[in-house]
């Protein structure tokens, strides 16, 4: 049932046979220049936006899989024999496979014919390319006479057009080669060069992908491969592409190293050093150890070492991973988001700057600030914005009358009130950043005109409006009157406003922070008494004042997002926080995770829109919507339920379903979007790997909650909710200046409650961590009990 | 050199050989569902709107070429070899194949392994769906076993989102299986069912995709195919296909007939009827007899024997047959045109409607209505529009500072002029219209403000300004003064006033006419006082006042279409007249048609914008752009010069390029978009077959001018140029409720010029042949001299 495993030191994820159930992906990237890659060696790049500056081109969804991808051709030149190292295009069947996913390069290793065959695929940290290592060795005791083919798919820059609009993108590519190199561009140049080149001598080359291939012939086929030999083509519109074919001779036992280089550039005359540099071996080497040394740095700034090693495993390496991945491409770009239409998700990119605050506060800074700046005077923002423009829009199918998400602002409070207390850089406050009208204010300012609109955006009921959605983008829940009310907004409204409050007061401005706590109290007040349905929150209302998630509703009797954020905000008494978490244990709880809601909607109902355009348990439709479930672990966690939240954490981690990767379908070692639902025939299925909020939260969820190690305005909180058969554990975290090597000790087999707190030997009674900021590193004893 | 022939009654083009440098395909369509076909099966279809009603999917620019398709497999099951009937997408070298395009239908009939199969597809007259007819006969001794499996990849309805937003759309899809018929809609069922049946019984199917084909496998090699049996899957998300599996026994000799039919229903029920109808083979029958009635009906209206066989068979079959392509479908939906953004062009739709008022004068009527509907106000046209919903838009890449196409509007005089010279139902020019804000006016005050626009909209040299573009939509002239103006447009403009001074004497608007000649007067002088260059007029102005297609230009020096319409739109003096067409000669003649102008921009320049986004000889960067060549053909014969128009229509003719295909690469059976000039490495390759304008304006040159046979409101004319050789020649037509049967004597072997002309035996002393409406036919006898 696996397909892999995870390397000892866990740092790298080993696939073992190359036919995983869909695509295995890694990205390589330095945020500015991204690859993604399969483990076949399927994948594309492009270079800071992906919609406006795409490099290789990838055909999504395509038959066969995969395709096309940074290939490499062997072709025994004595008996015209050719195959894929990658196993991918040609797909023979290779004596020995092994792709080794890692921390930014990807290594795809094999065996065929006596040839040994290694690529390391990576970019490097400061310069916008990538670079293949391609190691030959001959491991039998005859002479080989090999050709060796490189084969890359440009895209014609502008990706919608690419695929939309052929008749004009068609006629519009221009290559060259010159000095071993194959150059790249639109006519109008407007979008800069692409240039490939190699270490080795070029024998011939093709730029037009039709004179590569041969008519109804495929990557799996080439024409040229199959002749042995490129016919030295320009493309002059059509396909361009970059081909190359460089004729190699391996005595027995030798090894040869081909370095190719992919780029992009101003103008031809800059990459002559990019090139000489990057086919040199040293320094390649010298760029992978620094792409290694930053890595760990990366990783360094939160460790972990606990009596679970699957946890370890994905706090120590594979989380904070791809939270890297979501921060730097939000919900953009993979091999399911084709980056053309959504752009960077506000709510998403609010999520996803929440969970590496500790270890790129500058970043988060000016991710925080370029997000402001896609506000209107009257609080609402962008839905999404565009990376290199940082401009925002609303998507196309928003609703014109309800311009906007009734959550999308808010995260902006919680995503700031993050920040602060990771960083204590009240200065952020300060900062004038433009309204989309062209005036300013400080961000302190844009934070107020988040909670003025939502208050002035109330419904009948007095809850916030659901405007074109809330957080769940297909809860449209249209009609006439245009007064569907959103019953978990008004719960993160409380909890925005609490955070408010809170930087209010840290920031002097106490009147501010009265008045926030009294529209906080009303709103506590009235979501208590208007939404609590007996066992639990109701979710919505639609346009016509129907409950959703009411027990009187014969489908989507009960959602998982107004329980767990009932707790999460503050809302709910005690006695309704644990009842509310029983019910949804009782009826959301699945063997691969929690439900979205249930039970699904089996038909299409235009009161509720988007979310029943769904089959029962796909996506929004009732499946097990990942990003959801670590609230369930947090709203656990907060009721001190430790075995419940950890089992809850467990079951939609990536690490425990390398075992069923027939059930699961998608990379082990990240969070998918979503997994299917029970009523589907393929339970358990998960899809759209990679990008999901799951990433941020569920590490937000695993640190500050089953650890409890949450930062605050003036000392770092340790208060951890561990399942009971945990004796200790250790956790290394950097924060405001100073390392903190902190060890609990649960010998009393409790899952909270902390008894004593020492720092550096001596005890603190107020069981709050101070800030030292000595760059210094401080001991940290829990005791619970 | 070529890879097929037409047929002796040239109704058909026989292909011979699978492997053409392009699909070469065919439209099978009732107006309402539209199936394209390629002659190895692939291909796609849709319903009304390729955008929001796509049937079946289909990979642009994908590698292998031209899949998916309306496939078949056969396997036998003795041996387990499998084939597909079609060539593709199997691939395996069949030992006979033919595709013949018909009129409606393709038949694609190939030989394998004692296997006679024939698939004959079409598309009924006046039921939405499609039917695939299969004959099998086993030619050998021995009795065969085989396994039939049917294969068709249905699109998630929204064509866009089936491309872009995967994680959207590949959660959408049902299927359901009863009753021997395959269902298929997407959950929320406002788009309706596709269903998929068959004659035969079927013994097992596929309805996801991956159960299919498996994983990493292709259409050439599905795993279910390979196994034998397939393995009843149904879509619930992910990628629904119609696959099915039929077991057929073939004895020696013996013929079966398997009948397969994909249509769209409303509601699962209505099905039944549908598939009982196209499931036998008698009604099959009938129906296929219908649809060459009608296409025969259609062919009668406008038939020709002129000496030249060429000539004879693109005007009787082939180019009439493509401008009811053109008609229906704009530059919408093709192999190139993906059917997603463009909409209905508006120009393009008025220019379709030009060519075929004879013979549809009906739609014709209901076009020019639709078209005018989508006028401001102040005169000027949406860009382009939606057959679903009639509505029209701009384009993304509209200048929004400029929001026009100056010539959009005006084509919608001519269009209404030829109607009403066709029909004489003036009644149309009092239909009310909306304007897109809201107000109404008759059709003829919709004229009037397009007249009022232009005047309106004049620049610093008093022609009329550019706006987003012209003709040349990629002459867009950017520039902060909004100042760029169209030399052409003023050519337009002034055929428009001279269209609307006749329209409005013959509807008693004669101080309307008045008025309008004055205009005219003015633009004419203007025109020829301002832009002659001493020997051709130039093109445009651009934002800073600069010429375009003057001498003093080092590129861009002489342009095509001013020249021509210097002459159609009567402004040109008769020196001028003759003189500008011998430098077109002499500068833009090449052996495979005019160049749109010479010399091409070599490199991109931002004052001139998209026209210098092509490489040199691509597109509208002085390719030999197809549509203009008409133009020339036209002016050839107003000059009298018949040997010289005659063979510029000869050039672009599709017939003439049957015996270059190599070089030609699209259909040697209709026109398209663009031939590569001289300065590209494969000059004389086609682009964008089917959708062009060169459709209509060919016909229209051809029967207007070389044949000469002209409406006007109160005769038909019959002024011949032609080629001198040409001894005499003889017409078909139907005119305003008669049928003319015309035959010209040219024993003098002139090129132009009636001598006498008689009808019915008796001489006609104006030459104007009179209008009878009796139904029956008149016999026009013409003799030159």
């Amino acid at each position: 049932m696996n397909y892999g495993n995870f390397s000892s030191d866990g740092k790298e994820y080993i696939i073992t046979r190359p036919d995983t159930p869909t695509p295995w992906i890694n990205y390589l990237s330095n945020s500015n220049y991204c690859a993604m890659i399969s483990n076949t060696g399927g994948g594309y790049s492009f270079h800071v936006d992906p919609r406006d500056r795409r490099i290789l081109r990838y055909r999504y969804n395509n038959v066969p899989m995969d395709r096309p991808g940074r290939y490499l051709y062997i072709r025994d030149n004595h008996t015209s024999e050719y195959w894929s190292p990658t196993w991918q295009p040609v797909l023979k069947n290779l004596d020995e496979y092994k792709c080794r996913h890692g921390l930014g390069y990807t290594i795809i290793e094999s065996l065929y014919q006596g040839i040994k065959a290694k690529i390391t695929y990576f970019v490097p940290l400061d310069n916008d390319l990538e670079v293949w290592i391609f190691t030959l060795k001959n491991t039998i005791t005859k002479q080989k006479e090999i050709s060796v083919f490189s084969y890359a798919e440009f895209c014609l820059w502008r990706a919608l057009g690419d695929q939309n609009d052929l008749q004009y993108i068609q006629n519009v590519a221009l290559t060259s080669f010159a000095n071993n190199t194959i150059y790249y561009s639109l006519f109008d140049r407007s979008t800069r060069y692409a240039f490939f080149s190699s270490s080795h001598q070029i024998n011939s080359y093709d730029c037009d992908r039709e004179a590569f291939i041969g008519p109804y012939h495929s990557e799996s086929n080439p024409i040229r491969v199959e002749k042995g030999k490129c016919s030295n083509s320009q493309a002059l519109g059509g396909n361009p592409v970059a081909v190359t074919c460089t004729d190699v001779i391996l005595d027995p036992e030798e090894e040869k190293i081909i370095i190719y280089v992919l780029g992009v550039i101003d103008e031809k005359n800059n990459s002559k050093g990019l090139i000489q540099k990057y086919t040199d071996q040293k320094e390649v080497k010298l760029e992978l150890q620094k792409l290694s040394t930053s890595w760990d740095a990366y990783l360094d700034a939160f460790k972990i070492n606990t009596p679970d090693k699957n946890f370890n495993l994905v706090l120590n390496v594979w989380n904070p991973y791809q939270c890297r991945t979501t921060f730097d491409w939000s919900r953009y770009v993979s091999f399911y988001e084709t980056g053309i239409g959504r752009g960077m998700g506000f709510r998403d990119s609010s999520q996803d700057a929440m969970a590496i605050g500790y270890v790129y506060p500058k970043r988060v800074r000016q991710r925080l600030l370029d997000l402001a700046q896609n506000q209107f005077e009257e609080g609402k923002v962008y839905h999404v914005f565009f990376p290199l423009s940082g401009k925002g829009t609303f998507p196309e199918y928003a609703n014109k009358e309800r311009l906007f998400f009734s959550d999308d602002h808010l995260w902006m409070i919680l995503a700031v009130s993050d920040y602060l207390k990771e960083t204590g850089d009240m200065s952020i406050l300060d900062e004038n950043v433009k309204f989309v009208e062209g005036s300013d204010g400080s961000l302190y300012d844009h934070l107020k005109r988040a909670i003025e609109f939502t208050k002035n955006n109330l419904g009948n009921h007095k809850l916030p409006l659901i405007g074109t959605a809330d957080w769940n983008d297909t809860m449209s829940l249209p009609g006439p009157n245009n007064a569907s009310e959103s019953v978990w907004v008004g719960m993160q409204f409380h909890k925005a406003l609490l955070s408010l409050v809170e930087i209010a007061e840290k920031y002097d401005h106490s009147n501010d922070a009265i008045s926030y706590r009294k529209i906080a109290h009303s709103m506590k007040e009235h979501i208590n008494s208007t939404t609590w349905d007996g066992d639990w929150y109701i979710r919505a209302f639609t346009d016509n004042g129907e409950p959703i998630g009411s027990k009187i509703c014969d489908e989507g009797k009960i959602f998982l997002n107004t329980q767990t954020w009932a707790i999460i905000s503050e809302i709910a008494p005690k006695d309704r926080a644990y009842h509310c978490m029983d019910e949804v244990r009782k009826f959301l709880n699945t063997e691969y995770g929690l439900l979205l809601f249930d039970p699904p909607y089996t038909k299409f109902n235009p009161e509720l829109g988007g979310i029943t355009t769904f089959p029962p348990s796909l996506k929004e439709n009732a499946s097990i919507f990942c990003h959801t479930n670590p609230w369930a672990v947090i709203a656990e966690c907060m009721l001190g339920r430790g075995d419940l939240a950890f089992e809850y954490w467990e079951k939609i981690a990536p690490t425990t379903k390398n075992m069923m990767s027939k059930i699961h379908y998608t990379e082990p070692y990240i969070y998918s979007q979503m997994i299917t639902g029970r009523d589907h025939p393929k339970f358990g299925m998960a899809k759209n790997s990679w990008l999901t909020g799951t990433a941020a939260w569920s590490l937000k969820a695993a640190t500050e909650w089953i650890l409890g190690i949450r930062p605050t305005f003036d000392a770092l909180i340790v208060d951890p909710c561990i399942p009971k058969a945990w004796e200790k554990f250790q956790i290394i975290r950097w924060f405001r200046g100073a390392l903190y090597n902190i060890e609990v000790d649960n010998s009393k087999s409790l899952s909270k409650g902390v008894k004593e707190l020492r720092v550096d030997s001596k005890i603190v009674e107020d069981q709050l961590v101070p800030i030292y900021n000595d760059n210094k590193t401080h001991h940290v004893n829990v005791l619970l009990g």
